[in-house]
């Protein structure tokens, strides 16, 4: 029984109107992986970097008992790069440099020990790395749920739509779901993609928190409204790993469970956007993370006849 | 004991994607007052209409058991008219006609047996007029809520910030929340709303729900997705309408109560969108009404450890 997360290992230059980094940890798979480990201890990742990873990183996700056997290390090649701007809203940014290094022709290699997978989380990367994942697993996993965005429905589509098909729950922000279904109406754009092949929808909307659909039914869930977001990178990814952390910890697929899901993910994403990168994700104490979930308790329960 | 609503009682012609109506019945009165009515029966309007304003509509308030007492009808004048066109979003929309007539120089007369008013909801109207009637209560009412818009904020701010310092609630959308503190951030606009008098604040996101602020806490109702939005015109009237009601018909001024009059005045503008105009508005049963609020109960209730 594990939880296996594909996803980037990567890099991120960050420049928010609160400041700017130099080449910090991040990726797809960092964050989710982080995010889930608070909630699992057999977190698996897949991922691949270059030779200029640092090695006290992947100390750091061993020492939080996330298993680094399927991250790959190219020797003489370098790790995937992304740099980008935040506007004053934070809620829109530019990229300024996106280098694919050993992202552009990664093969997701599934190690033997990973094979007792039941909890699948496909990370943002190309749909056909995504659906490679799940074909290299001898038994279809308990639970996959699968991260995406608007640029592989640009140029990937049908991949996309191929790789839908194999899914149980999908992660997308209220554009691309509007994208995706040619619907304005979130109702109308849910029931169109739970057509697709996910039996479960989450719609991620920022500070507007977050709608799952599914089983007929809908949950909203807040968004902590904060005084600062620091910095919006990995937020969603962190989001994702909370919820599947959750569910795998739980060990039951159902509404009730991920609606709980739904709430650890927004908890831990809103710790994510407090600090530069993993900063904050690094550092939770458990703590910290229930008395968050008290205040989601407290800012959404109302009691009327 | 009653509540009072100030605010417009006018003709719209509306068009949406979904099509157009020839002059109908709006204006911020109107939504408020036939929402509110469905939890209070001691409503009581102050507003202006010409001659041109049907007879049938009148009694109909009164039928609902809304005293028109103070509804001035001036002869050879005619009524307040708005027409507007919304974009295929629904969230945005152009003004086509704008002809005040009768609310040019409205002036807010109190009938004497309005004096007894307990409740005061100020529908989006020039700050000064919502200021006089204010002046013309000989008591301070128990509660005052004050609903405005931007275009207020752009040509009339200091008449604006000087009836803040009156009132207990505010009720503004998040755009307007930004303008009116200068700041991106909801709690820090929040932080800045409250220090210019209102003790509590309500931030209107639409299809995102709505915020609620004061005595340092934080409330997040969600809104209903719906399958379509079919008409706009008038939801936060509504909501404001739905809210005062309630708090008026439970007595009570609280945190909690205030809680449920932003679900309440949140389920009675999810019905306010679904047709033109008042149409589904006038129409509502009360079995109807709960069952809604159910809804918005299962939409958002969580059960975590």
């Amino acid at each position: 029984m594990s939880l296996l997360i594909i996803g980037s290992v990567a890099f991120d230059a960050i420049e928010t109107p609160f400041g700017k980094t130099d080449k910090i940890v991040g990726g797809a798979a960092t964050f989710a992986s982080l995010a889930a480990s608070y909630f699992y201890d057999r977190v698996k990742i897949v991922a691949v970097v270059g030779d200029d990873f640092p090695k006290e990183d992947i100390a750091y996700f061993k020492s939080q008992h996330i298993d680094t056997t399927g991250l790959q290390i190219k020797q003489g090649e370098r790790s995937f790069f992304w740099s980008g701007k935040y506007h004053n809203d934070m809620n829109s940014r530019d990229t300024l440099v996106t280098e694919l290094n050993v992202l552009a022709d990664f093969d997701p290699i599934i190690p033997d020990s990973y094979q007792d997978c039941e909890y699948l989380l496909l990370g943002n990367l190309t749909p056909k790395v995504q659906q490679t994942v799940i074909n290299r697993l001898y038994n279809r996993p308990k639970l996959i749920v699968l991260d995406t965005m608007n640029f592989w429905m640009d140029i990937a589509l049908d991949d996309l739509l191929q790789t839908l098909k194999s899914i149980d729950v999908l992660a997308i922000n209220d554009a691309e779901a509007r994208q995706l279904s040619g619907e304005y109406s979130l109702v109308k754009a849910a029931g169109k993609i739970l057509q697709m092949g996910p039996k479960y929808l989450i719609i991620k909307k920022g500070e507007h928190g977050a709608l799952l659909f599914g089983e007929g039914k809908i949950f909203s869930a807040p968004a902590l409204p904060l005084k600062d977001v620091f910095d919006p990178t990995g937020a969603g990814d962190t989001f994702a790993g909370g919820f599947i952390g959750y569910l795998a910890q739980s060990g039951e697929i159902s509404f009730d469970r991920m609606k709980n899901g739904i709430i650890i993910g927004s908890v831990l994403a809103s710790f994510c956007v407090e600090k530069f990168g993993t900063e904050k994700l690094k550092n939770l104490t458990q703590e910290e993370i229930k008395a968050r979930v008290q205040q989601f308790v407290q800012l959404s329960t109302f009691q009327i006849d």
